[in-house]
């Protein structure tokens, strides 16, 4: 708390106007960051990379064919493209399949609607299921009425997302798809089925994790897409009951192997000080990952990449590290963490790309009070990418949260969100729904920032342990 | 010849600046009109009506239950909403059920792709069919190859469709999905696979019905989504040899009965004569057939609710008919002419609404000369709306082609098709899709042109048989 407090104070003397600061970063730096820039902007391969990734290993669900090809390939790409020490780190990852979903409307007005498997649900039996919907807009809404109004219900939670640039809506409507399902079985439910997490008015069902509650039986959840979720909320304000039949085979079978794919480029006389820079290999399994996280793993190596074609080699070593399984449980994130952890203060600094290829608008970071000053200086460089300057309390990606809350500080560029949750978890994650001009300007500012961390002398220091936060 | 060439020299004359012509339309009728177009455009029901048709009747392909439920539902309809001699007559319909496709690329790079079967083909054994594929853009250039090089393999037609105002890339792409699978078999095809007929982006497949030749074989065919065409496109630009596997179960099945809906507001001292309105009941399977035809169906009824309702009762019959099976062989369309092939002369005019909600850009017709000047007139009334005048070459609708064959001439109005290509003949044609204010326009472009038809004393002579054309 106390620490807190100090860091906010830091930043608002930071940020009082008129107050001189000696510049950190030096000129032959700044203008090897600017020239990397422009370079990266009009001359980034990360088009071509993210197809051949699509392409070759298609959709690459944790445990599947496509992780296997998808593994295989990043160890090809990267030797290719010439990273030093190319390696796959073994990581045990969950095996689940989807299965074939089928939902219907039974009564009034039978329907059959478009739905997937959330991540995670357990199928139902051969029969199905087939109850009286009970429909709530969130968790709240729910656990507020008695368990009599929940019992032997198929729980319908109907909370619609709009569209946001800092993807706040889905914070909101995630909650839904995650806990959703065991707040419902806690009371009595014996299915869940939530409006797709997504903004699209496409009849496609969005997918993602849920987490069942260990106080709660784990029952079958699927989720609608979200002109079905009307159809069926527009039923319910019409009638006293609408029934739902519910038939899913999805299931866990036994964990499997996957890895984490690394390559660096060395530093030199730093080189064991690590810039860590990453994206995860995985992705669901409905579309082709191109977006979610095709496009986050050719932002990272394509601005590794440019820095080398660029004639750079910092001092410290710059490592690319692309995570098994992000979408389904971190593993990739949390064995990177294990695995390291005796090294976790030779990580100087961590970033990720994991939120598409919409342009990054803002500069959040999670450091150290000393470091901020620093922080405005690389802030210079990329703002002429139409990059504001944002808070210091950057989440950095679900793959660095781990090494995060060891102490790693975070760079946390925010990518545009506006239209990744069109397409996020769904079939439209396809090569066409990614922009070239958002792309590259994401690699001119992952190759900066980079460049700019393992360059510098500074580091970031450490940040408190979250506890303490 | 001589008489289209006589036409055309009407339309001339006609169209020559300052050349007078007496007004042909009574003031007071001019009046009622615009009235009634104001009336239309401020309390039109019709969005209650297309959301009460897909939820209550849902997707509704020719002889399914769906189907039945929409002859039910439209009978119960029109008796509510006040419609006189309200019937259904019996038409005989071609049941197909399209049951489960399954594409795969599998190999070089294993793909499941998003395919549907066309409507009407033919399944394939249980085993499947596992080919390489030949990709050509059209029948033309297929044609143009040997059999040597077709035989075998699996063809893929590859046209884009880009959007239009006036549908004009969907009667080229069309020709592939009608005609492709058949001029693929005669020279020894497997299979056939089109890239979707419709402009959308997303991972979704566009159905309609192919329509098998008697000189070749019935080789099964589907169309793929335009992203999953890309990604085989680009295997196929990247690969000497890309294989294709396709699994389907589609089957024919004996027709069944269904039926035209007919509801009428009655004439005064012209009670005989007929103004035909109408729009098609069934529709695909696979959305909810809220664009194509729902829409229709509510301009359609809810243009005639609205003469009435402005307590206007022209001398003519307006018949509205909902017809039958449209989409898999113009069953209803057809029936109808049959049935009253010895009244055709009766029916003074045809209008059908069958392109979507799109607001309504140009007025076509299909009349005798000598009623030009009258359409012209009629044009002024409607013209406030947005609506340019247009050609004397209408197509009327579908279902209006076999009544205008028999000399019936039709009025065409034009809905702006830009849009109706992204969810036309998809799991995407839903409600959320239809602008209410498009609609609007629509019933209000409607409902004048049937109340002018109904009230006036003119006709609009007779067409030339199709053969003279």
């Amino acid at each position: 708390m106390m620490r807190t407090s100090l860091r906010r104070l830091a930043i608002m003397l930071w940020l009082a106007p008129g107050l001189a600061l000696a510049a950190n970063i030096p000129s032959t730096i700044r203008d090897d960051a600017k020239q990397l820039r422009q370079r990266a902007l009009t001359e980034s391969n990360a088009y071509a990379i993210v197809e051949s990734l699509v392409l070759e290993a298609g959709p690459r669900l944790a445990g599947s064919k496509g992780d296997e090809a998808a593994v295989a390939w990043a160890l090809l790409k990267l030797e290719e493209l010439g990273f030093e020490n190319v390696r796959a780190e073994d990581v045990e990852v969950p095996h689940w399949e989807r299965g074939e979903t089928r939902v219907e409307i039974t009564a009034p007005f039978p329907h059959r609607l478009v739905a997937t498997a959330l991540g995670g649900s357990f199928g139902t039996d051969a029969d199905g299921i087939e109850a009286p919907v009970l429909m709530v807009t969130n968790i709240a809404e729910l656990e507020e009425l008695p368990r009599s109004r929940v019992e032997g219900t198929i729980v319908f939670f109907n909370d619609r997302m709009e569209p946001t640039r800092d993807a706040s809506s889905y914070s909101r409507v995630v909650r839904n798809r995650a806990y959703g399902p065991s707040a419902a079985a806690r009371l009595g439910a014996v299915a869940a089925i939530t409006r797709s997490a997504g903004t699209s008015s496409d009849r496609i069902a969005h997918t993602g994790s849920l987490r069942y509650a260990d106080d709660a039986p784990r029952i079958p959840a699927a989720a609608i897409s979200n002109p079905d979720a009307n159809l069926l909320e527009r039923q319910m304000q019409l009638q006293d009951v609408v029934t739902l039949s519910l038939s899913m085979t999805s299931r866990h079978l036994e964990p499997r192997r996957s890895a984490n794919v690394i390559g660096e480029l060395r530093g030199t006389d730093a080189a064991d000080e690590i810039v860590l820079i990453g994206a995860h290999l995985d992705s669901w399994d409905l579309g082709q990952g191109a977006v979610d996280d095709g496009s986050g793993v050719a932002i990272a190596i394509e601005a590794v990449r440019q820095i080398r074609e660029a004639g750079l080699r910092p001092r410290r070593t710059i490592r690319v590290v692309l995570y098994a399984n992000e979408e389904f449980g971190v593993s990739g994130g949390k064995a990177y963490a294990e695995k390291y952890s005796d090294q976790v203060a030779q990580h100087v600094i961590g970033l990720e790309a994991d939120l598409g290829p919409g342009k990054v608008w803002r500069f959040d970071v999670r450091v150290a009070a000393k470091a901020l000053p620093l922080v405005e200086e690389m802030h210079k460089l990329i703002e002429p990418l139409g990059i504001a300057r944002g808070n210091n309390e950057a989440y950095g990606g679900a793959d660095l949260v781990a090494m995060r809350d060891l102490g790693m500080p975070v760079l946390g560029p925010r990518q545009d969100a506006s239209l990744y949750f069109e397409v996020h978890h769904t079939v439209n994650d396809t090569l066409d729904k990614i922009s070239r001009e958002g792309l590259d300007q994401n690699v001119a500012t992952y190759a900066v920032l980079t460049y700019l961390a393992a360059a510098i002398e500074q580091d970031f220091g450490r940040l408190p342990p979250p506890d303490s936060e």
